[in-house]
């Protein structure tokens, strides 16, 4: 894995600073896994502190015997005030944390460590300055998507009949792992866990979940609560796969809908209305476009064939069409009918109209696009029509 | 999967009020999903709220629908003050969170719905309640142990010549999936991220990672620095294998170390030190030894052999011998020099004295035990000795 460039490092860099800024802040403490990463190109057990001018400095617990510019190795974060004091440095009085990641009790020593600054909060303004993407991370994304596609290409291969739900993913997984996929991802949020991805078969798309996902599944235990459940893949029933696309450190996001031998009727016109939906909103939307606009394209088609109960679940339906996508599979901006957000050049968004009809199971697509100033460009290049197992 | 018997909720119950009790709390909120799966069974999007005695109440936001005894709907933590009221019971002038897990913008937002209760940190206390485990939760321990024991059977019959160390894991992370494995395990702390264990060939052993876990490894991504990076499986090497034992909610963990065809005698005896370091532990130990002296015994045969440079890696050394397991990896005791904790009956313990070899690799085991008044119960019964990969 090639090292992030310092041109992509300075210009993150740059952005947060411009951040600093306008917020009228001295210096952000940086402490999540995410951001080290999208600001050093590496992950440590320690602090970034980020004044709004000048180089950044490292505080660095672990890995022991990290060295290099502006790294300084420490015990306990509480030797942070003396060391800045030693190479000149102001202990800021004032310190924007990533409040929405850190917890309460780190935050709280971060604070005494310090001095007691003041403390705001960094991290929605981050996951905003990350949701527009650079060209590096954009090609990232494409390149992900790639991989992504040739292993959904193989899951007509790896099917057997009288297999379950489960039984499949196990072999899908092995084939993600195969190509590359680093196992786990980042999900923003609290009660965000996932395993891999998700794949709903027959009536367990209907399953409510805990979790902030379109969908949610039963799982096979109650500490997971989502996903695949064991179902049998059934002749005359459906079978939605979306599993990860963490083939780059940005990924893509993408699901495809398969039919276990054939299905009802409804199940095809259902899913010919998901791929209406994204290819209405493919050709009308570009930067410019308010991401409200999207949910209501999406819920004008649904309404016109009367699929409301069914859109997005049916128990439990969620309020939003799509997302951002980057380090985290759920980044900015949200498309849901009261988003104020707006597309920019170099966002990254996944579509995911879906529908879960009982008796049969989820249908629909999801794709990811790279939002352009005079279009969307499409990354998830694969077979959109319903797949066949058999 | 069978739900969590009341017999069990109910105990567990007990054993937080009669914390609250001992802490002069009011009440606590409990957020994780840990500890949500703990006293309830099961995970929720929402909190729970427990009194120093009477019913928690379960203020639930997803999933929707969600219909039993003391279960509130809400769409808002700024409701529960007026259910509280309509219900005639207090709103909370001093709550305790899980501050050890909760974020610091949860905490803020809970803290202003309450109504600015006074905030404590109830993390610790759940962690040393849950440390010591029932009759039910130890059997979890040792089913877990039996199936991780037959998935390691298999390690030679998937092994083949040539394969690398991330080859190898993928596979035997198919057969943990097959065998009930659900994928993702609970870690206690931040920057714990870890996909499924670790596996260590060669000198890849020796590079220090930014995870409190024994060993370090150097992955296959900046986003996840840990374990397997790719490393030719060659003769005269070896390869650690302490892949995750969640087969069941509460964990066993297991290491093992295979030779590639063979390998030079010093890793033999450093292998047989840690046998020796287990075996002479396992038959000093039982409730009310100190958790310090564990390490102290392990020290001193590490000594008699001269092997502290290699003892828990070369450059960056653990400063421990072994940890508590159950709902989560890490849990309480920790086998440190200047742990202050004594064992207890119930508790579960993972021993793991390994030892780093430069040009050679990882060598050594970890079991798990159980206490008993009286002696260590091993559940992780796996041939000890240096497996053969050829």
């Amino acid at each position: 894995m090639n090292p992030l460039p310092t041109t992509e490092k300075n210009a993150r860099l740059l952005k947060l600073q411009q951040v600093l800024i306008t917020m009228q802040a001295e210096a952000c403490l940086i402490t999540s896994s995410v951001n080290q990463y999208w600001l050093t190109g590496f992950i440590f057990d320690g602090y970034i502190l980020v004044y709004a001018a000048g180089d950044p400095l490292l505080f660095v617990r672990r890995p022991v015997g990290l060295s290099g510019e502006n790294i300084i190795a420490i015990r306990k974060p509480e030797q942070i005030p003396g060391l800045l004091r030693e190479a000149g440095l102001q202990v800021p009085k004032q310190v924007l944390l990533e409040s929405d990641t850190i917890t309460l009790s780190a935050a709280l020593r971060l604070q005494a460590a310090l001095e007691m600054p003041e403390v705001g909060n960094i991290s929605s303004a981050i996951r905003i300055i990350r949701s527009v993407k650079s060209a590096y991370e954009l090609n990232q994304i494409r390149e992900s998507a790639a991989i992504h596609a040739k292993v959904y290409e193989l899951i007509p291969s790896l099917y057997r009949k009288g297999m379950t739900d489960l039984a499949l993913q196990i072999e899908i997984e092995r084939q993600m792992r195969l190509h590359g996929s680093v196992g786990i991802f980042h999900s923003f949020g609290e009660n965000m866990d996932i395993f891999m991805g998700s794949m709903l078969a027959g009536d367990n798309a209907q399953a409510a979940s805990p979790y902030d996902y379109a969908l949610g599944g039963g799982g096979i235990t109650p500490l997971l609560p989502l996903g695949a459940n064991g179902t049998p893949l059934t002749p005359g029933t459906t079978l939605m796969v979306d599993m990860a696309g963490n083939y780059r450190p940005n990924m893509d996001d993408m699901t495809r809908t398969f039919v276990i031998e054939h299905a009802p009727d409804i199940a095809y016109k259902a899913h010919q209305v998901s791929l209406n939906i994204v290819h209405t909103i493919e050709a009308s939307t570009k930067a410019g476009v308010p991401c409200a606009e999207l949910w209501h394209q999406a819920e004008k088609i649904v309404k016109e064939h009367k699929l409301e109960a069914y859109f997005m679940g049916t128990a439990q339906q969620a309020k939003f069409v799509g997302h951002g996508v980057g380090l985290e599979i759920n980044e900015p901006p949200v498309l849901t009918p009261r988003s104020k957000e707006v597309l920019e050049p170099g966002m990254a968004i996944a579509l995911e109209p879906k529908f879960v009809l009982p008796g049969i199971g989820a249908v629909g697509i999801e794709n990811t696009y790279i939002v352009h100033s005079d279009r969307l460009e499409k990354v998830t290049l694969y077979e959109e029509a319903l797949g066949v197992l058999k």
